[in-house]
C-alpha cells in the first residue's frame, strides 16, 4: 500500500516530509486537507492527529503525526535506500545527527518561526506583525547562527561532511525567512550562506520549493 | 572509559540524562558545572556545548549536547541494557515512540517550561515571575493535557502500553511543575494522574528526584 501523506504543498510542516519521500525516492499520495474550510478541526482529521495539524503520514495501518516524527520513521524504515540521512552504520556520526535534530528543534525553530509566522501568516489573517516579537526572535536567531558558522566552517554540514536530516530539517522554515527583509542573517555568514545555497539546491527540495507559494500574492 | 555526564542534579535537563542513565543501570560519572559562576559560559565548557548550557556527555572522544539527543544516544547504543526505552524491535511501536517523543518536545515542554521558569527561576533572580506569560501557558498546557487525557485511555504509557524514552522525556518539569500551585491540571485529570504516579515512581526516577531541591529554601 502506498504511503499517504495528509498536507498541503505550501505548508512548512508538509514540506518538511515532502523533503524526505524525495530525498528518499519513495512513492506517496498527497492528500490535501482544507485548512481554511476547517477540516483539520473536524473528528475524521482529529482521530488521526488529536492536535488537529497537518502533516499527517498513513502507512498501511500506522498513523503517524509531527513532521519530524514522520520523517524519523521515513529515515529509518528506508535507511538502505535513497541518502541516507541518519548515519546508521556509524553510532558517531549518528549521534551527532541527533544533536544537529535537536538544535534545529530547540533552538532554531522556536526563533525562526516566530519570524516567518509574524511576517507571513498574521498578515493574511487581516492582522498586524508584532515588531518586537520580530525583533527579539532576529536576535535569537542571529546567536543561533554565529554557532552554526564557527561550525559550519570545520564542517560541510551541521552533523559532519555529509548531509543528514538535521541539515533537512531546516530548509522549509529558512525557504520562507530568505523571502522576508532579513535574509541577511544567512547572507552575511559566508559559511552559513554556503551551507545553506548547498542544501536548498539539492534536486528533492527544489522539487517541493515549487509549491512553496505562501505568501505569494 | 566511563561516561562523563557535565551538569548538576537539579537542573531539569540534567535529570532528564540522568534518569536515562539509571534506566539503563550504567555507570557514569557526573562533573558539577559551576553555573553561578558562569563557568558554562567559560571556553573550555563552549568547547564541548557551544550554545553554553548544560548537560553534556562525554563518551570516550565523543562529546554530546542537547539532553533529549544524549537521552536517544545513550538508549540506542545501550539497547539491549535496561529497560528498552525505543522499542528498537518493532517499527510500528518504534514509530510511536517516536511521535510522542515530539509531542513533548514541540507541545508540552514549551507550555511547561515557561510556567517553571516564571514560577521557580525569575525569582530565584530577584526577578517577579510574569502572571500573564504563567495564564496563557497554563491554558496551552491544559489542552496538551485533555490529548493526553484521551490517549492514556487507550493506552497505559504516551506511546503504547509500555513505558519509552517519551514517557521519561516528561519527567522533569512535571516533577516542578507538580509543586507550583497548578498541580490540579495534572491531578483533575484521572488517567494523566495515574500515568503520573506511575511514571514518577519507577525506581530510577526516584533516585534522581532525590536532587531535584531547585527552589527548596
Ligand atoms: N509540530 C508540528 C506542527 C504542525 C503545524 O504547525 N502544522 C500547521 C501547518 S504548517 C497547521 O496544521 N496549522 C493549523 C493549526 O495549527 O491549527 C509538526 O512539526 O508537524
Ligand atoms: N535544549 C537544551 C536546554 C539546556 C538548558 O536549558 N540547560 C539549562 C539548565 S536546565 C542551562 O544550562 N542554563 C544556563 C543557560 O542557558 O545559560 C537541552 O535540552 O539540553
Amino acid at each position: 500500500m502506498a504511503l499517504k501523506l495528509h498536507g498541503i504543498p505550501m505548508s512548512t510542516c508538509t514540506t518538511r516530509v515532502l523533503t524526505c519521500l524525495h530525498e528518499k525516492g519513495l512513492d506517496f499520495e498527497l492528500v490535501p486537507v482544507n485548512l481554511f474550510a476547517g477540516e483539520h478541526k473536524q473528528p475524521p482529521f482529529l482521530a488521526k492527529n488529536p492536535f488537529g495539524q497537518i502533516p499527517v503520514l498513513e502507512d498501511g495501518d500506522l498513523t503517524l503525526f509531527e513532521s519530524r516524527a514522520i520523517t524519523a520513521y521515513l529515515a529509518e524504515k528506508y535507511k538502505e535506500t535513497g541518502c541516507d540521512l541518519l548515519r546508521h552504520n556509524d553510532l558517531k556520526e549518528a549521534a551527532l545527527v541527533k544533536v544537529w535534530l535537536e538544535v534545529e528543534s530547540q533552538h532554531y525553530h522556536p526563533a525562526i518561526y516566530q519570524i516567518v509566522y509574524q511576517f507571513f501568516v498574521l498578515p493574511l489573517q487581516g492582522k498586524t506583525a508584532d515588531q518586537a516579537i520580530i525583533d527579539v526572535n532576529l536576535e535569537k536567531l542571529g546567536k543561533v547562527l554565529d554557532v552554526y558558522e564557527a561550525r559550519l566552517g570545520t564542517t560541510k554540514c551541521l552533523a559532519g561532511d555529509f548531509y543528514s536530516l538535521a541539515d533537512l530539517h531546516h530548509l522549509s522554515y529558512t525557504y520562507y525567512f530568505m523571502k522576508t527583509p532579513w535574509a541577511s542573517l544567512i547572507n552575511s555568514r559566508p559559511n552559513v550562506k554556503t551551507w545553506w545555497e548547498d542544501i536548498s539546491s539539492r534536486p528533492a527540495f527544489k522539487k517541493v520549493a515549487e509549491g512553496m507559494t505562501f505568501g505569494e500574492k
